[in-house]
Order: structure tokens, then C-alpha cells, then sequence
């Protein structure tokens, strides 16, 4: 019998990956830069057990357990054991995997890519696998590739057909910009959205300026988004920032049907962030939004506390500080100054808006956990807590 | 002393015109199509005395009085004044100008192409102006070129730096596609929008996306568009109109900062235009979005009792009859069928989304007023209405 446990984190892109080449190796049409966040505020959490006792493959995500046949998982597993020594015994037995996220789904964060990453890595432990697996984990959810790596990570779309090259790289480390600070502002919605998976392939096959987005936007914002961060230059990090999301969004919205991910809240806090640059006369504050409504602010340490002081003069809250804020240690919110609100016009929404605020900060890559309190599994193969 | 009185349309446009390359001169990046609009439902109107006796140049606009400085309507009248004969008397005398709207400029509808087109029109008259005058119009505001003829016309954004072939022709009458109709769902918003001017202005000199728009895909789409409207095939009428739409709104978003004209009613009544085409298995309606959220749906008469029945079931109003619909006389409008509202799986939104519907038609361009009851000025130059 082998147990193993590890966790994953999650990324936030500034450059995005939008489209894909091929849906079935998930190849992108374009490379992308995300940080990875964080795992003491969120993380995706594995056990994989595996025994010669185990009379079926099994799989449990957050509590529910799932069919084991879907392709992006079978792909997944399919590719590590390819790598793996077949003289291994345990890589012919069957296993039990269970995999839970440590933050709400409902965040609309992008729980697959920590997912993927977390399960990819595990089974690379199990199987004693070195080397490179982003290219592996690419085939569970695209941007899971970016979550085998800690800090600030490219993924190359690489040009093979089969798409052994179309895999992430670690630019620098997580402590490379140790100030560097997110603020995920997650928005209430009821609207039903299509998936980044449907939306990116609507998007693909309808968009007439998709292609010239991926061709020609997007390299020339790689190469300077990659100098940004390896210079700490903050301005430009947070230019191609903003424009590079603006930018996705533009290529849903010329999709057909048009896809608006973004809400009215959504488009408030944007507005916001502009109004807040323009009166500090810098780029201070920078937004990027994925496939929902959240919004997530990329800021230096030094500007939490000026900027959430505004956010919530902005968007007031009736929820207890406790459900509100999660994530890391804020600094004292303070009333707002008067004179701000005066010289950026500001007026307070309706209560209620936002959901929560989540305080996270750029972390490192997927790790073991190796005390035995951590496993998700029983030795049997079983989750512990039913 | 001389009086005259015309009216001109406003258009909608189908092929968007969105960037300028001279700000002064109001010169496009890209051809644009627009339809002339009824003026039994909504127009311009203007009246203009001219007289020895006139101690200064007057002008009023919806019953306020303007500066005549305005550097759009010099530019106007000196154009004109340089084609007229130097030898005609009244073209040295001042001019009282009286300009309104029969329609309300709160509606959105861009009322500055009427009103100039008519203003250019009336200046034409009474100076005794032959041949093409859309250039001058274009000069007052730029799609106001557009509404100086009927029916279907194509704005030719022309080569030359200093713009005498940036102007309109009519592709054909407003009879050649006589079941042509449109709803204009004007939507309750409360938030401040750039205008037009100050929107295009920003995505011209800020998004990527824009020259792509103007140089690569408009080009094609005008072609195309050109060729449906003179075949009368709406389904690629109905495609290409929604898609442009899209296109130009993207690039809206892809502007920095990112302008967005549509909000969530927007967004929904295109979502039920597609859902509705889906459940037709054709294109019957088709959607269009200028500088702001109200949705302009060009369809066939035929198919306005059914669309009209789903948007009132989807968008309930509590506005009397006669204040809500306007224009063109209606249709009776049915419940809908339960199955419908089943296949449809539709639901109402809460009441007043919508402020009213305006239904009109394809019409003819501008023309004169020969009942000198319809003057807006008195021989001595000052408003009737006071």
C-alpha cells in the first residue's frame, strides 16, 4: 500500500489564454504569465492511495465521488505512467484519488487548474516520475500546467502537433517580488455564464479578432509583461495587465453569440481603478478579470490599505468581518478621508454587491504534505470523513 | 427676407462607424452602412430665416438658444457658403437657425446626424446649392452624412487628407425592401456614458484591436453587406448586423480605459435574440447597439407580432399603451403561447427595464416643408414657441 498527499495552488493570469488550437491536447493559440497564489490562503489538496487490495479505481472531488472515466483524467493518468518505470509494482495496481479544494467553487475561481496540478504532481510523486509533467498536467485543464510551478510562470504554447513543447516555465520565484500583493474581489451573480472552456472555443470558431489577438498582441505583450516582472517595473506590469484582460474580454464580446463575462459590479470596480490611478497620477492598482464577474486587483503591500479603504467606502458590506475578509492579515481598514471622497467624486454603492474580499499574495509551486493528519483517504482507499 | 423649413432623418447603422483618422475634419477609419429612418416617427426639424434686417446670427436648438461660435456649425456654413453664387444678395445677410427633435434626446438616438443632415439641407435650399452636400453634412457630424439620403446608404470614408470623397451614396430607396422594420427597445439607465465622440476618440487612440477592425474586418463585412441588402437576404443581413455590432463594442472594451455603452438589459435582450433565432432555426431578428444600452432590432413585418410578444413577455412594463408603444401603428399584441414560454424555458424580468418601444420603418431622406404653418420662426427671426 502507498499513500500520498500533496496541495497545489492556483494562478491568477495577466497575460491570458484565450483559444485553443487543439481541444483534445488542450494546445493554446497563444502563450500566457500567471503568478501562483498563495497556498496558506488556497490551495487544492490530493491524497492518492494505491494497493494491490484495491478491487476498482475510484475518485472523490469535493465529497462527491465522480466516474473515473473522464478523458481529461484518463489522459492525465495515462501519460504519467507512460513515463513511469514498468518495473514498478505498485503501477499496476488500482488507486483511490480524493481531491478537495480548501475555498468555495463558488468563488468562480479556477478550481481545475489547482485540481490538475495537484492530482498530476501526486500521481509524479507516486510513481517516482522526474521531470517535466506541466505538459502532463496541460492535458487535465489547460492552465493547470502554470500550477506545477511556483512565483511568476510562462506557459509556451509551444508549436508541436502532439504538444510536447506546449508546457509552462518557472520566469522567477515567488520571493523574486515579495511586495507584490492580490486582492480578489468576489462579486455577487446569479446569471448563469458559459464555462471558460465553452466560452474560449465559442470565442475561437466566431471571433474575427481572436487570431489577431493570439498572432499579434499577444507575443509582443509576453515578452514586455516577462521584462516587467523580472524589473519589478510595476507601471508597466500594471498596464499590460489591464489592457491584456481588456483585451480577452473584447474577443468574448466579438464572439457570436457575444459572451460578457463581466457585470455591471465588475465594470464599477474597473472604473474605479482608473479614477484611483489617475488621481495618485501612477499606475498604483491593476485589474484582471477571468471567466466571471470577480474581479482581482494585483497591488504593491503599500497600497492595500489606501486602496481597500476606498473599496468599501465604495462598495459597503453588512457582512461580519470575519466571513468578509479571508486570506491573510489586513492591515486596520480606516474610515475614508473626506477629501478623497471629494476629490474622486466618490458615492457609495447599495449594500451587498460584493460577496467577500480574499487577501492573497504571489506563493510557491505543489508540495507533499507529509504528516499522516493530512491524508483525505483511509488505508482502504476510502475517504476518512463520511 | 426668406424662410425655409425641412426635416431629416436619423439613421441606424448596421456597418458601425467607430474611430476617426482627423478629429477636425471628421474623416472614418472605415466605410460604414446606416438605414434612414421614417421621419413620420421621428426626425429633425429646422427652420431658417435669412433677412437684411437681422442684426446677428441666431441659433436654437429644442428651444434653447446656442452660441453660434460652435465650431462644427461654422464649419458647416462656410463650406456651404463657398459652393453658393457670390452674386446671390442673401448670402451676405445674417441667419436665425431653430432646430429640434421630435423625438426625445433622452432616448439615446443619436439626434446630431438628423439635426445636421437637416441643417446642411435647409442651408443648401436657401442658397440655392446643386449636387453633393453629404460632405458638408459630414463636417457638422460625421454620420449626419448619412441621413442626407434615404433609404439604405453606405458612408464612403474616402482617401484624401483633406476629405471631399469621405461621403455618403445611397445604395437603394427605402422601397426596395419595403417589409424592412425596426424596434428600438429603449432601456432605463441611470449611468454616465462618454459620448460617441469622446468613446471613439479613446478606442481610436488606445485599443489594438481597432485598426484590425477598420483595415481588415469592415472591409469585408461592407462588401458583404452591400450585397445582402441588394439581394433582400436577411439571414446574412441579420448575421452580419449582429456581428458588426459585436465587433464594434469589443472594441469598446479593448479601449483603455475600457468602455462599455451596453449594460445587463442589453446583454439580455441579445441573449433572447439568439435564443430566439436558435428556436426559429434561422435568423428572423437581428440586433444592434450604437453609444449607449438601448438595443435596436431590425426584422421583417412578418415576423414583429411574434418577437414583439416574447419581449413583452421577458421585459413586463406598467407604462400606459399609448406611451409606451410609439411610431408606427402596431400589431395587436397576444400573450404568448405557454409552449413557448416553455421551449424557450423564458422568464419575466421584474417591471420597467424597458422605458418605452419605438417601431418604425426604412424612410425616405430629407425634404422641405412647404406649409408655413410648420415654420419654427417668426419673418423677424425669433422662435414662434416662446
Amino acid at each position: 500500500m502507498k499513500m500520498i498527499t500533496c496541495i497545489a495552488p492556483i494562478n491568477m493570469a495577466v497575460i491570458k489564454y484565450w483559444g485553443k488550437r487543439d481541444e483534445e491536447l488542450i494546445l493554446p493559440i497563444n502563450d500566457s504569465i500567471s503568478a501562483s497564489l498563495s497556498t496558506d490562503v488556497m490551495c487544492a489538496k490530493t491524497t492518492i492511495v494505491t494497493s494491490a487490495l484495491l478491487k476498482e479505481n475510484k475518485f472523490w472531488l469535493n465529497g462527491q465521488e465522480q466516474s473515473f472515466d473522464s478523458p481529461r483524467l484518463t489522459n492525465c493518468l495515462r501519460a504519467i505512467k507512460k513515463r513511469a518505470d514498468e518495473k514498478l509494482p505498485h503501477l499496476h495496481w488500482n488507486i483511490s484519488i480524493c481531491s478537495e479544494n480548501n475555498f468555495p467553487t463558488a468563488a468562480g475561481l479556477a478550481s481545475s487548474a489547482a485540481g490538475y496540478a495537484c492530482l498530476v504532481y501526486a500521481l509524479a510523486q507516486l510513481y517516482n516520475i522526474e521531470g517535466e509533467i506541466s505538459n502532463i498536467a496541460r492535458q487535465g485543464s489547460g492552465s493547470a500546467c502554470r500550477s506545477i510551478y511556483g512565483g511568476w510562470v510562462r506557459w509556451h504554447k509551444g508549436n508541436s502537433p502532439v504538444g510536447e513543447d506546449s508546457l509552462a516555465k518557472q520566469i522567477v520565484p515567488a520571493d523574486h517580488w515579495p511586495e507584490m500583493r492580490l486582492l480578489v474581489l468576489v462579486v455577487n451573480d446569479t446569471k448563469k455564464k458559459y464555462s471558460s472552456a465553452k466560452g474560449m472555443a465559442i470565442t475561437t470558431l466566431t471571433s474575427s479578432l481572436i487570431k489577431y489577438r493570439a498572432n499579434e498582441i499577444v507575443p509582443r505583450r509576453i515578452e514586455a509583461m516577462e521584462q516587467a516582472i523580472l524589473n519589478k517595473n510595476f507601471q508597466s506590469f500594471a498596464e499590460l495587465t489591464m489592457k491584456d484582460s481588456n483585451s480577452m474580454h473584447a474577443c468574448c464580446l466579438d464572439s457570436f453569440p457575444p459572451i460578457a463575462y463581466m457585470n455591471e459590479v465588475s465594470h464599477s470596480i474597473i472604473q474605479l481603478v482608473h479614477l484611483y490611478n489617475d488621481y495618485k497620477k501612477e499606475l498604483t492598482v491593476a485589474y484582471t478579470v477571468d471567466a466571471g464577474p470577480n474581479t482581482c486587483i494585483y497591488l504593491l503591500e503599500s497600497e492595500v490599505e489606501d486602496f481597500l479603504s476606498i473599496v468599501n467606502f465604495v462598495f459597503p458590506n453588512n457582512v461580519d468581518d470575519n466571513e468578509y475578509y479571508r486570506g491573510l492579515k489586513l492591515p486596520s481598514i480606516r474610515p475614508l478621508d473626506e477629501s478623497i471622497v471629494k476629490d474622486l467624486n466618490l458615492s457609495a454603492n447599495k449594500e451587498g454587491l460584493l460577496k467577500y474580499i480574499i487577501y492573497t499574495k504571489v506563493g510557491e509551486g505543489p508540495r507533499v504534505l507529509d504528516d499522516s493528519k493530512e491524508h483525505l483517504l483511509q488505508d482502504d482507499g476510502l475517504p476518512k470523513h463520511f
